[in-house]
């Protein structure tokens, strides 16, 4: 279920170094090198298989990757959004 | 080197499935699923590390990958990118 306006503020203020940007949760992060950007984009995608809820992954800049948030079929963002966010943190 | 114009022309003539998008050369795919667009994206990777060439990487919509390939050194498109590209073809 779509958030409010109002639990969507009160989750993000819970959730450290994503942003909004519209209907999105964003995280950028930057590593060392390809081969360890790599490494955590597949931490990533093993935690997105498991929750069955895929974010959008940039990898750009051979060293930067950026981590798109939302719900489709909801057109926005849901609690389950929120729960990866903070799964994806504690694989930094 | 950057490629001229007319170089540039001639090696897309001779590459299959990439468009060119200003400086860029990019190639549009779409996989079964998640799964399978990760394994692609990790076979790419393999051979960016091994060309030590890395293209922009997008894993987008759960089964989609947007590739971007220009060479930042030279702010343009090099020999390098078209041979990235084809390689990047054999992996498909």
């Amino acid at each position: 279920m779509k958030l409010s306006e109002a639990q969507i503020e009160e989750s993000l203020s819970r959730l450290t170094d994503w942003r909004r940007e519209a209907d999105w949760l964003i995280r950028d992060l930057a590593f060392e090198n390809f081969k360890q950007a790599m490494a955590f984009v597949n931490r990533v995608a093993d935690e997105a298989e498991a929750m069955d809820h895929h974010p959008d992954i940039l990898i750009h800049g051979w060293n930067k990757v950026r981590l798109s948030v939302m719900t489709h079929s909801v057109g926005g963002l849901t609690g389950k959004d929120f729960e990866l966010a903070r799964r994806i943190n504690g694989l930094v």
